[in-house]
Order: C-alpha cells, then structure tokens, then sequence
C-alpha cells in the first residue's frame, strides 16, 4: 500500500526524526505533502537546502547565523564582559526572548556525557576558555539545562573558570512565573526554597 | 537574531504549512535541522523531492501511488464490485489499517463546498461516475467525513449513483470501539441510538 512505497517510508523516516514528530504525525505529514497539489513538498525542499546553505555557526559563540560574526556578536550595545553558556542555539533564542538580557552567548552544541565518548574536546572548551581569557570576560552566567549531565557541566566550567579569575554564575532555579506552587515538581520547589531571597 | 534570517524564516514558514504544526513547533523542527552536524535537514530535502517526483495518482481510484494503476485496483484478489469513497487518501490508508475491507476506493481529494467554488467538476464526478458504470460496481460505499461539507456530499453522490443502479451505503456513524459511553458526544450518541441494530 501507498505507504509502503520506498520513497514514502524514506520522507517518513525523514519526518520522524524531527523533534516531537511520532510515526503517526510523520505519516500525516507525508501525506499532507504529497496529497497537496501545490508546491509544498517542493517548497519545504529548496527552504531546507537553502537554509542549511547559509546557516553556519558563529567564530565566536557557536550561535547559527546567516552571517559570521552573528548579529548578537556583532551587536557594540551588547556587554562583551558578559557571556551566558547554553547548550543549544534554543536556549539562546528562548534567552533572547525574555527580552533582559544584554550580554553574549555561547554555544556547547552539547553537554559532557564521557559514557557517549563526549568530553572537553568534543565541545572545544579549549577555544571556550581561550575566548574568556582573550576577551577579557567578567562574568560567566551558566545556563546549562538542570539534568544530571548539565550539572555535571556547569560543575566542570566552573572549575576551570575560576582559575581564569572570571567570576561564575549559574542561572536560578525555581517556581516559574505566572504558576502555581501546587503545579512545580517537588525538586523545583526544593530549589526555590533553597535559592530564597531576601526582600 | 537567528530566526529572523530570511531562510529561516521560509524554512519556519514551510513547516507551519505541515498538519498539527504551529509557530512554535516549525521553529524547533528548524533550529533542529539547521543545528544538527549530520545530514538531516538534506536526507529530508532530498526525501520530499524523491517522493513528489515519484509519488502521483492512480488513474483508477485517485490513490496516492508509486505505479499507476495503484497496488490496491491492481490486485484482483480485492473485490471490484464494491467501492469505498472517501474525501482524503489519509481516510483510505486508515481503513486499509483496520484491514477487513476487501473491495477498492475512490478518493475524491475534497468535498463539494459551493461557497469555495468546488463542484461536480473540481472533484471529477464525471469521471467517478462513469468508473462505477464502466467497472459494473455493484455497492458504493460513502466513507466522507461527518461534517456539514461530507454529509451535502455524501447525499449528493447517493442521488446520482442511485441513478445508476448502484446499492449506495453509508458507513455507521456510533460509539468508538473500546471507549466508554461517556466520552462520547452528545451527537455521536443520537447517531449510535438511532442506528441500533437488533442482537
């Protein structure tokens, strides 16, 4: 049948490793397209290479950027004293939404994890440390994720930071804005309480 | 910022064209592809070119198809005097799924909708029409969706078929199979009282 046409399960697969995209969804999206007598499918196609075309990552902070320096390295208005260490370009982007935040990033494109063979090399901390020190960075902001491996890396930067003599800092934890106390998990909430404030 | 690049922005703007994709959604599958070192975002490019090019309709039953006449009008152990038709292939693949139905389809590839211009010719009824005639099909099936669009559709085919001696069915309107009774809509159960069939 129609779906087991080798081109068919070729997009499929495709589609399914998108994230949040099960068999299912990818399935609909396959037909969705190929159903369409427009030129979707066609048009999905050139936007994707021509997006991977001119899309790299930045010298300086790994951001992906269509032009090197990235418009946030480039940016004189930004504090270059200032850099906030993210995993992934979505942090940043997700940072850069709030609106606030006026310093530079930069971009592991992973986290250290030595059972996957990922270590200071595989992230290029060399040139991580080098920028710090050659930029003269004041402050280090880490904004890892909170999983066991985000940690453990933040922990590492840290380390190794501060024999560079810059200061560190790691983002806040706690209740989200706007939600309910009964809705955060009981390790949020643990953490909000630890990282209280004084008024 | 990285999003407001002119080929991120189409690649984001060809995603949100996909089913069950949003603003949000387009932007993570984007900065997923574009962030990943391997070669996703070409597999996928190269994948919807292959499949359009390959993918067209059976000449039969309007199918999506990789040879034409499609597997199913091409198989003759599949009962040819018996006609299922639906509005969209992904209705069709969901029967062929359920894997009890034995006869062929006709998919329609829309619904008349006279406020959007799409009549009797749009939707090729002549042409469907003479396939029943010509192929000496015996039942039709109506499997268009239960909207106000699939129902005018369903009763307008029922009339002209009629015509043509064919025996019309529609397809049972109840309760799903394996759900309790009160998830059911309220409409869905006037439907699954009123078709009550003796035990």
């Amino acid at each position: 049948m129609f779906l087991s046409a080798p081109s068919v399960e070729r997009l499929v697969d495709a589609f399914r490793r998108l994230p949040g995209v099960g068999k299912r969804s990818a399935e609909r999206m396959a037909i969705h397209l190929l159903s369409t007598q427009g030129g979707d499918a066609l048009e999905l196609s050139d936007a994707l290479r021509s997006a991977k075309e001119r899309i790299g990552l930045c010298s300086i902070c790994n951001l992906l950027t269509e032009s090197d320096p990235c418009p946030i390295c480039a940016d004189d208005r930004r504090d270059a004293r200032l850099v906030c260490v993210v995993e992934q370009p979505m942090a940043a982007i997700a940072i850069e939404r709030g609106g606030s935040y006026r310093g530079r990033y930069h971009v592991l494109h992973g986290v250290l994890n030595p059972l996957e063979g990922i270590g200071p090399t595989e992230l290029k901390l060399d040139r991580f440390f080098h920028r710090i020190k050659e930029e003269g960075v004041e402050e280090v902001i880490l904004a890892t994720n909170t999983t066991a491996e985000g940690e453990a890396t933040a922990l590492y930067l840290a380390r190794q930071l501060g024999d560079l003599g810059a200061k560190v800092t790691r983002i806040a934890h706690g209740v989200p804005m706007g939600g309910g106390l009964e809705y955060a998990d009981e390790a949020t909430l643990a953490h909000a309480i630890q990282g209280r404030t004084q008024l």
